[in-house]
């Protein structure tokens, strides 16, 4: 079975794609969801005061996230894998790549996509040592 | 039937995008090749003398081309059709790209792809009505 890696976000477009593919792709593909969890960052005396709190919530919207995407993934016979990783997402997406046949990313100008694009020089795409599905 | 446009050129990265390509999708996918001929230019004498010569000759390498993908194609079961077109590739594959569910596009230092982009810049993928796959 083939497996396909798709990077998700809490975007409009995000969830598009996500349509895209579950209307594009028959259950013979095996697909694995990444989201990779924002870092959570407080400056000044919030830190002391906020920190748990602020990382429960960026967990919480994550979980929200991830059920949102598991569920649309479902209701067309798909079970996907849900992976929810944190840190750098370029690095964490990449880290995973290796074990799949296929890369899919949303773009968009709010997507993961971009972020990575306009966020820093990395070639995504020429790093990726796979190949790249773009949804728009 | 999903409907898929494979943009080919004569070379060996775009041989192993194909070798992909029909690896990873079942033969429930529905594969157009699209070729896209080289124009053919002379200058000086050159133009009066060998015009046909050389029309023909480029009509004989993009049948080749062609044949050799389409053979590749059938080695798996698959059917695609073939299509032959002339002209401005990024025009060209934006006309047909329509009517099609995904669009794969070879990408590699010598493909129809980096040709795009190197050449003009058309961002391609963001003309693209529908989702792009880049293979590498």
């Amino acid at each position: 079975m083939k497996k396909v890696l798709f990077a998700i976000d809490d975007t409009p477009e995000c969830e598009r794609a996500a349509q895209f593919l579950v209307d594009f792709f028959t259950t013979d593909y095996a697909f694995t969801l990444i989201h990779i969890k924002a870092d959570f960052v407080l400056y000044g005396d919030a830190v002391l005061a906020s920190y748990d709190e602020g990382q429960d919530s960026e967990e919480q919207r994550a979980k929200e996230t991830m059920g949102k995407f598991e569920s649309l993934f479902a209701s067309k016979n798909h079970k996907p894998t849900m992976l929810l990783k944190e840190g750098e997402p370029v690095q964490q997406v990449l880290e995973e790549v290796k074990d799949y046949d296929l890369l899919v990313i949303g773009r968009s100008t709010d997507s993961f996509f971009n972020k990575i694009f306009s966020s820093n020089q990395d070639d995504f795409i020429t790093k990726a040592p796979i190949p790249v599905l773009l949804v728009k």
